[in-house]
């Protein structure tokens, strides 16, 4: 991973949320304070579980993206905050109907909420978020935003039931898998950034901008999610080394070595992923194929790839702290492995 | 059930939907055709499963309420129709998390698509679906409407994640019991009602008179179904004796049958539903039970009250045949019971 260390190289320093997360900490807590005041209901079930997910530490990066880019183009007002807590809330229901549809037992690096309060309280809670968030949208009352965000939703469910469909069939295309992170990562990261330009009333042409700002951000976030999953370490992100793996997901890393093996290896992962017929010391082969085959590394190349046509969008735009703070966050997305 | 003999012989003829099918008959052909261009994809597992629920024979009373409505109101336009294709796939949604939730078997006299297609896709195609409803909503323009819809979602989601917290619960009063599917069951009906009001630019008074009909209408249609779970045969609705009582559900006609029950009649609702525990003939039983208490029939008097407001609700505005098919409508909810 070098070229990992050359980018922290260039930039001078260690590319870090640090400027994104000082710009928005302000308009952050009142994000949080929506966050709160809408989980609140006389069933207490709500509050309980919503709260575990909401205060379990996530990074919040998707409503820093709405709050950040609307503050860019110097918003006045008081929209983008509940925008981006109706943000928080579709990814937050999204995580808890994930983690049914995938049997999860870790969400965060705590207990999944559907070991603590059942799927069914999961399901529904989700379906309450779900809600909430377009209430909060329907109050800010742009009809722009309303599009663009119930138009991720729906892409969102749309790319899951792909991803269902498509499970553990070992051979899926890169294309194919693009289109599947595109629709259940990328749309969200792509109509928060969005939303930012249309609550500050810019022009189309931005809106596009910041849509494809976004998409690629998290085209790249969630490819070096994939590449960790095999490459990091048990302190990154609360995440495990193979839980990917072990749900027989197909990634990017599968997709590559997959591709570039011989027929005995294209025999392995088929047994341990179609099949789901694991045994010891099958993820250890399973890193050595990688490595062999410069899965992970080009997995992060193609991270910043992307990354680099996130960077471009922002490029139209006059400098200025929260450009720079937007552009630091796709290097750290891509750095988060070491 | 002398009652229910009585209303027939009032109104001269069988109380029917026939009035109300046929004056919604052209505009619930649009519904379905758009019904069914949304519930396209590329993922082939969404036209299936969804294609399963929509053509499997649901009445489809909630859209012809908005139907209804507009045409009463004179509504010259078509943004109608968009509106009860969304509150059709409102619903589909919530019954797709809902056979989850409950582990059905049946839905609609056939096989629920959890049991078909697993719970993974029924969760994933109820957000898609979901996710379309408000799409569709956003593509007509009212944020009025997108107000009482999202408003109804949140409101939905939050009494069945109620119901699950009280469910097995015998001491659930009758208070608690309304208030339950005043959210879960009503507040779609009202939603459905309002909204036709809402997109025929009615004047506030009547979004309320619609609201307080849908409500009302909605709260005597699930009681009806309480009972027909109790007194209906197998040929009713595709819906078998004894459904709820297998699950363990709370439903009105078991709150009057424990309260007015001595010691001996409590602990046996409570070994059978709050500790799951049946054996054969506890179904025969819990009917003699529920007779000696009047407990079906007062359920089906309370339904006939909330059929009365709903009537009353409809008053102020003049005689039309629109008008009189909303009240017809009352009147076959409550006569299913035969």
């Amino acid at each position: 991973m070098g070229d990992v260390v050359s980018i922290k190289a260039r930039a001078g320093h260690e590319p870090s949320l640090a400027q994104l997360l000082a710009l928005t900490a302000a308009d952050m807590e009142k994000v949080n304070e929506i966050i709160l005041s809408h989980a609140v209901s006389d069933v207490k079930l709500i509050p309980e579980l919503a709260g575990h997910l909401i205060n379990s530490g996530g990074k919040r990066l998707r409503p820093m993206l709405t709050l950040a880019a609307a503050k860019m183009f110097g918003y006045p007002g008081g929209h983008h905050v509940t925008l981006a807590a109706s943000v928080e809330f579709m990814h937050t229901a999204t995580l808890l109907h994930d983690d049914v549809v995938d049997d999860s037992e870790m969400r965060r690096g705590s207990k999944a909420a559907r070991l603590l309060w059942g799927n069914e309280a999961s399901v529904l809670v989700g379906d309450f978020l779900l809600g909430q968030a377009f209430r909060m949208m329907v109050d800010v009352g742009s009809l722009d935003a309303l599009r663009v965000l119930s138009n991720a939703a729906a892409v969102i469910a749309e790319g899951e039931v792909w991803q269902l469909a498509a499970s553990k069939n070992t051979n899926t295309t890169e294309d194919e898998y693009l289109a599947v992170i595109n629709a259940k990562t990328a749309a969200l990261f792509s109509a928060a950034a969005e939303v930012g330009a249309i609550i500050a009333g810019r022009p189309h042409g931005e809106w596009t901008a910041m849509r494809s700002y976004g998409k690629n951000l998290g085209l790249a976030f969630q490819l070096v999610d994939d590449a960790l999953d095999y490459a990091g370490d048990a302190n990154n992100l609360g995440k495990s080394v193979g839980d990917d793996f072990r749900e027989g997901k197909i990634t990017l890393p599968v997709v590559l070595a997959y591709r570039r093996g011989n027929e005995k290896e294209r025999a392995f992962w088929e047994r341990v992923l179609r099949e789901a017929k694991q045994e010891a010391g099958d993820l250890d082969h399973a890193l050595v194929l990688m490595k062999s085959h410069n899965a992970i590394d080009d997995t992060i190349k193609r991270a910043r790839h992307y990354g680099a046509i996130a960077r471009d969008a922002l490029a139209i735009f006059p400098a200025s702290d929260h450009r720079l703070a937007l552009s630091e966050a796709i290097d750290f997305c891509i750095n988060r492995v070491h």
